[in-house]
């Protein structure tokens, strides 16, 4: 068994095709090398007013809103989506999100691992 | 894109060994119906002073305590876990959770597709 609090994760930046995206940061909780098997649980921080732009990969994301509010756009489909709701975002579709509230977004992402 | 909020979605009871655990919930956020490739993210409520007793099955749990505390016992190891911790549980190990607080315990538990 691992256990480890959010706060005690090392918190990193989001590159974004070699750029940083600004108040954007990511924390992986559980990993491939904690031994996890299949898939990887990610938390994210969005501060107010931030954007990560339009982009697609061949996997899934499972995401739940922790705090805050965000509007992801999935292919021609934009949600305006709030704190304890789930959302799907299926393979390969492009997808981006805003924080256009005036509060930290915080949200955890599970994807597979993607090098398996 | 599927988005749905937790209060959305039907709380079942869990069964165990054909009995009900009592003042245990699931919701299922996120299944295989949905699309979702490989795994499925459920949301739990554990009343307080409740109980979920010990088993083991193949696979692995990926969990994240939204509010309140937990004992979670695996194997012969047994921590309290708190709010914005993660949890991982390997396959096959026998674990269970106790919620000892005077609050509702409330988390996420994400796992593989059983059936796959």
């Amino acid at each position: 068994m691992k256990v480890v609090n959010l706060h005690d994760v090392e918190e990193q930046s989001v590159e974004f095709n070699g750029d940083t995206v600004l108040g954007v940061t990511i924390r992986w909780l559980i990993k491939e090398v904690d031994g996890a098997p299949n898939f990887a649980m990610r938390y994210f921080e969005m501060q107010p007013h931030t954007y990560i732009p339009p982009h697609a990969h061949p996997w899934e994301h499972e995401i739940f809103i922790l705090e805050g509010k965000c509007e992801i756009t999935a292919g021609s489909e934009s949600k305006n989506v709030c704190k304890n709701s789930a959302v799907f975002i299926e393979p390969n579709i492009e997808h981006s999100y805003k924080n256009n509230g005036d509060k930290v977004l915080k949200f955890l992402c599970i994807i597979p691992h993607v090098n398996k």
